[in-house]
């Protein structure tokens, strides 16, 4: 990867030939640092371009951004000034990074104030979650989970082609990469047993997703069409939907998961957005049967975004388990704000609505321990020798995700998460 | 009801005989009027007493509370300074008001600046609820539900007695007493059908359900055991957990309920506390079998409050249709809020955990339509000649509660909802 020859597409700060945040990405995330308090940033290389420094000097001018916008603890405050602001924001902050734009190039002061080296930051939660939702909206998923449990002939119920299925998850316990995690502990109860036990869960598993969040609300009552949906998305973050296999079975009739997932979901701390994403829509697959006219959409509604999972052990190396990709998606994010929203639900500025496990159609694809290893049933082999049916303590889970195209390479960065010990 | 002899069990405000906002209840809410902006508030007889105006005039001095706690659009921040200080706020306000003290009674003027008449005012969301679970904890409820739905010599599913069941709701579309609520459409397919079809609802339910709320976080990782949960509750709500039956028949396998709940879910405006609830606890169901050690809890943690749900169409009169009471609950607030959090969940200021459907033993004890008019097969007879198998357009439903011993009445006020047509 080398940056353009075009300066409209290259940056004077340097961006190294693999990184995730070239000119064209651009993504907004809330930093802190040892002696700056948490506020607003964007990702350019291996710096972090500070919005509040931005706009307290005067960078931002004339964009109708109220004052202290970028100095919070979320964004949520300047999504919600809606697509007209965050774009000229967009567009004003890629002119002050381009190569041959010196304004702030050469103002060697607000320059080294206003980039801060990412290995200096701590990135937080980007958006304070109202509402947190999950669909089920790979094709490939919910058919290897009906193989496993239900029956093969039959794998998908009746109103998966009909319904993009969610489920409402728990915001509170969404937390950024690089926050460590405890196992779950739980109620589960094997076939065999009489009556339940409680214990640390022995089938903790990572489900590969992506989760886009909204940056308007509608009110109370009001449906959001599939044409309206993207006016309704800002962007994009990697999310890990972390499971406990074994509570889940115990727990999840007739209401759905509960403690299975409620104890954490992990996501990347860049919120890509849209804009961004543009050049890498795609076609999505037929859906067949046709769904019905609230669900139809024109235009090209997935996106070719490639998803690496890695399991490193404790002192281990990382293994890559699992390749897929977001293209993949049966149900689209405009058929699932238009679906969550056409009985009158309402959508908040933070919200975040994940896609469901992203498996792709080979082994090597699939987005959860529970496929790869096709439920304990095949191991799989790490570079130290060891097995894994399922997670264990001390396992760090790591996520990435990117685009590329044209050598251009619009990247998620990593959400990465270590399991501890229950009770640790 | 009268007022007591004792003046500390009485107030200078008169309170009149049926109220439920005795010198003993003190509940909390927002209010807001044509000439104040929304604040909290104490309800007192028919009147609201300002805490806003106690607090900036000095009445309210000595107790730690910072400058603008109560001037605010919700409680969270009062709530959440932990129950010494709001305790201390509701035996200041308990003093201020009962009729041996002449403090406030003497003031005239600031007497009529601080109590504001319930009819010049009208009351919002008392909190920002960050995350809100419904459980399912009623055994004459889920015993009803497996009867109607499955096999009436095993109604109950085999994890109902070992967990307290819950799913995650949605918390963006609760709303106050006093909102009307547009009828949802969505997706529903009969069985004979061969394919879904998409239009308003058939089949709107009410459940008459209490919820309660949080006023203190435990950190993410960290279990709250049945004994420490009530340091958690800060008080309780009436909650009416609107449902579109034929929406959740044809949705909710295999990931729970979604669009036939989250529409709208209805709550009474004042948050009765915990301590105004004290003398009415009773002994909770007995369990069996035994539950596991971590659900297992010492004294009376069920509530003796009644309630009443009405029906009341379009130009006619309110008909009571079900009388029942929280004290049948077979799983108690401590046990859920011990199971929730037993994997790790956290819980923040203001989220509401609702009891599920609280149904009692006899037919007109039942929570919701489905149950009273057994699944259509046996409809209501309204007093002005129409029957109701569910709700319909035009209708206003009301839920009333109220806790009574000695004299002393104990009132949640009501939640009272219309139903517009769809795309009204």
């Amino acid at each position: 990867m080398i940056q353009a020859n075009d300066p409209a597409l290259r940056s004077w700060v340097e961006v190294p030939a693999d990184s995730d945040f070239p000119i064209q990405n651009l993504p907004y995330g809330i930093f802190k640092t040892d002696y700056l308090e948490a506020g607003a940033g964007i990702a350019i290389g291996n710096f972090i371009l500070d919005l509040t420094y931005l706009h307290e000097n005067g960078f931002l001018d004339g964009l109708g951004l109220p004052a202290g916008v970028f100095n919070q603890l979320y964004l949520n405050d300047f999504i919600g000034l809606g697509k007209d602001v965050t774009s000229q924001v967009r567009q004003r902050t890629s002119e002050l990074l381009r190569d041959d734009h010196d304004e702030l190039r050469d103002n060697k002061p607000a320059r080294e104030l206003a980039l801060i080296p990412m290995d200096e930051a701590e990135m937080l939660m980007p958006v304070n979650v109202p509402n947190y939702t999950d669909f089920y909206s790979s094709i490939e998923h919910a058919t290897n989970v009906g193989t496993m449990f239900r029956d093969p002939d039959n794998a998908l119920l009746p109103n998966w082609r009909h319904i993009p299925v969610g489920y409402h998850g728990r915001a509170s316990s969404i937390i950024p990469s690089g926050v460590d995690i405890k196992r779950p502990q739980g109620q589960t109860k094997s076939p065999e047993a009489e009556a339940p036990t409680f214990g640390p869960s022995k089938r903790l598993d990572f489900e590969l997703e992506m989760a886009f969040i909204t940056g308007k609300q509608n009110g109370l009552g009001n449906a959001i069409t599939t044409s309206e949906a993207e006016d309704y998305i800002f962007g994009f973050v990697l999310f890990n939907d972390w499971s406990a296999r074994d509570i889940q079975v115990w727990e999840y009739v007739p209401l759905g998961p509960f403690l299975a997932k409620n104890f954490a979901s992990s996501i990347s701390p860049w919120v890509v957005t849209l804009e961004a994403l543009e050049p890498f829509r795609v076609q999505g697959p037929e859906q067949n049967p046709p769904v019905l006219p609230y669900l139809q959409y024109q235009g090209k509604k997935n996106f070719d975004i490639q998803l690496q999972v890695f399991v490193q052990p404790g002192g281990g190396e990382e293994n890559l388990v699992c390749t897929s990709n977001f293209k993949y998606m049966y149900w689209n994010m405009n058929q699932q704000l238009a679906h969550h929203t056409v009985n009158g639900c309402n959508v908040q500025v933070g919200d975040m609505y994940a896609s469901g496990t992203i498996s792709g159609p080979t082994p090597g694809s699939y987005g959860s321990m529970l496929e790869l290893a096709w439920k304990g049933t095949k191991p799989l082999q790490l570079s130290d020798g060891s097995q894994r049916k399922f997670i264990e303590d001390g396992d760090t889970v790591i996520m990435r995700g990117f685009a590329e195209k044209d050598h251009t390479r619009i990247g998620f960065g990593e959400v990465r998460t270590k399991i501890l010990p229950s009770g640790s």
